[in-house]
């Protein structure tokens, strides 16, 4: 590669970063696309492998295999350690990388507001380990729920608890609803899995709280139907490997389970921090760091953030949400800013402006809800959308097509296969293995 | 359950232990069948998810679902430690089980010949996670080839050597051979693929041994011509993380290489040894235990051992091949010899015949060996064959469908789109990684 060119440093093979590359395709730079794992993760489908309705790999697309065409591209797998912004070069877990514009675009974790020690008790759902790990423990309880015979005991292997009503926790409650009084149906011989107790909690007043509020009642409903328990207004003081304790109003409560998902707060990459102490930013509450108008960060034109790391108010003066259409817009905004700049020196670019197309979550078979702002409809329409919607966004056509045929196959038979109890050296079940 | 029921416990959902259990459904008899993992798992395709090219869930089926209609059959995830004969128990990991008759259907774990170390060094291909820990060492070391920049390591990193020329190492080389001239092709910027060493090694005279010996040419020749180094009468003297020593004759080399495959040896679970021990059977070098004309071992006819644990000589004097074909017949075998015992008392059942309906191969694109007997060919017929009677046999139709789209698509793209790094928490690239 020419050395001379202006080096572009992508941070993230996330939604934004792959947008950003992409729209870099033939333009007259170098580009370099960092990421720790090899691979594109769709995330909205995540929890899909967690409920072993699909393989990790039908969601993932390798990242050299996506730009192996594009020439004036580079993939590099490794890990950002700090930034040296006077040097204005990474620093990485092996080696230094110079830059000429740098694009962060690394996410978020999930994030316990403190309380780490929860982790071990109540897994989030950011990876592919973390959907493994969450679909072994899953399957676990059941296992375990069989061998119980004391009754008091064989209720906490039976009762799954989601923390966060937001898109996913409710995908999540959805999919463990259908386990429960579908896909298992018959498997054991001495517990009726039917008898699951699902409950879905969070602080807010209603589920899906960013949504219109008739769309969260229709989502409440659909859950509802499905068997699964809703508790509103209800915050969680404490997690262990027992249970959880719930705190509705000034009433404590605890809850025996062996099984609590974690999917209602997250943090941002921890490189956020790491700028925003090397440039003097802001960072907000979530570990997000503030951005200018055109997503640069005050003072670092040179330095761009996007998609879940970056905060940005300047339109409506609240942050924009964490959502995949957000990353892609910014991550195109930020391709064409540096194209701009190169191009035609000196003028400003319009700031970053959000087009927001519409919002949708799942709820299970056949039931969804989709808010397209002027429209907002659920049930099989917007089952189909979603459907369509994630299949058109799905990244490579193999991917499209394999999900296609699982999904096909899921809908007609209700089965999952995908149920597999795999990570630890010899799973064999058993309490002890519950908590790594 | 009636409790009053003659009881059989199955210990393992390979091969043999499932056909014994489908053999018994509707009878009159309460089955147990016992594995350590919820999940049948279809040993024959596993290169295929070390290369990248299914996912786990492709080729597995979880025991539940298999048997949820059968209902003198109970599924139990547990371990066996061993066995107390006279009482009739197994002492599980959790409790004990009481049995009439019982079928051992453990099967084998990859042996290093009392070189326990190199397992760290050479990884076997038993288990799920073997094949992900495979897969993820085959791609880490491209990607440390692109980042290393002093030759001689790298051409360390893209030599990659494969113990055993049975059925699993020829396929393992030719899927390599895949990986390195097609599916990889274009992916890097600093390294070329194409130019990875891939190197099978076998202590016998020629690769496929126990095929007639115009197929091992055959096969040796395809080999050849995709590029892979067969290395024959050659052994093993020492594996580390550097590389191995080898000898051919009386000659000692080393052989620089970050990735080394065990496909050499099997040993017979240890259940084989502990009843062994219980009974006062014989076991062999292999850990196998010898059983009678019936299967069962001598002076214990309510114990029957089949498939990769059983050392069964009495038809050629020759022990029968590890391989499924034989596992099934003795699990039909084996049940048949339960119902005609309950049936007709007294009289004595013919003794086990393996009936041989020949072997294959598959050595990359349009390319393998059939040996039925009679009939020996080679190349696209040979391998439309291999495909036709894997997916015959592969476990649920569900898997036999999406194994057919993959393979299709994987065909015509030349793409193995499961290429995922994963596995340690957080995959990042280094020579650290390498041994866990």
């Amino acid at each position: 590669m020419n050395e001379k060119l202006h080096h572009v440093v992508i941070v993230g093979g996330g939604f934004g970063g792959l947008k950003a590359a992409r729209r870099l395709l033939r333009a007259p730079l170098k580009v370099t696309l960092l990421d720790r794992r090899n691979f594109h993760l769709f995330q909205p489908l995540l929890y899909q492998v967690a409920t072993g309705a699909l393989s990790p790999a039908n969601i993932a697309a390798p990242l050299r295999a996506l730009f192996k065409r594009q020439a004036n591209m580079e993939v590099l797998l490794d890990e950002v350690l700090d930034v040296d912004v006077s040097a204005r070069e990474l620093i990485l877990r092996e080696g230094r990388l110079k830059y000429d514009t740098l694009i962060v675009a690394a996410g978020a974790r999930h994030h316990y507001f403190g309380n780490n020690a929860w982790e071990a008790f109540a897994p989030g759902l950011k990876s592919v380990e973390d959907a493994t790990e969450i679909r072994r423990r899953v399957l676990l309880a059941f296992e375990n729920a069989e061998r119980e015979t004391d009754l008091q005991k064989r209720r906490a292997w039976l009762s799954f608890v989601i923390v966060g009503a937001g898109a996913t926790g409710v995908e999540l409650a959805g999919a463990l609803s259908e386990i429960a009084h579908h896909t298992l149906r018959g498997n054991f011989r001495r517990i009726d899995p039917g008898s699951t107790e699902i409950v879905l909690i969070d602080s807010e007043e209603r589920v899906l709280s960013p949504y219109p509020p008739d769309l969260s009642e229709k989502a409440a409903q659909a859950l509802k139907r499905m068997g699964v328990t809703v508790r509103l207004k209800t915050k969680v003081k404490e997690i262990n490997s027992r249970g959880l304790v719930i705190q509705t109003g000034d009433t404590e409560e605890f809850m025996a389970s062996h099984t609590v998902l974690w999917v209602a707060g997250v943090t941002a990459s921890p490189l956020a921090g790491a700028i925003a102490k090397a440039t003097g930013a802001v960072i907000d509450k979530a570990g997000r760091i503030a951005v200018q108008p055109d997503l640069s960060i005050a003072g670092h034109p040179e330095i761009i953030a996007i998609g879940d790391m970056a905060l940005f108010t300047h339109q409506t003066g609240k942050p924009l949400p964490g959502i995949a259409p957000v990353a892609m817009q910014q991550g195109r905004y930020a391709a064409d800013l540096i194209l701009a700049r190169l191009q035609m020196q000196g003028k400003t670019p319009p700031p970053f402006h959000y087009k927001d197309r519409g919002t949708m979550a799942t709820i299970g078979r056949s039931s969804a809800v989709v808010n397209l702002g002027r429209w907002r409809y659920s049930g099989m329409l917007a089952w189909l959308t979603w459907l369509f919607v994630h299949l058109t966004f799905l990244i490579q056509f193999e991917n499209k097509f394999l999900v296609l045929c699982q999904w096909a196959w899921n809908y007609f038979t209700r089965n999952r296969s995908a149920r597999l109890i795999t990570g630890s050296a010899e799973a064999a079940p058993g309490a002890e293995k519950h908590t790594k």
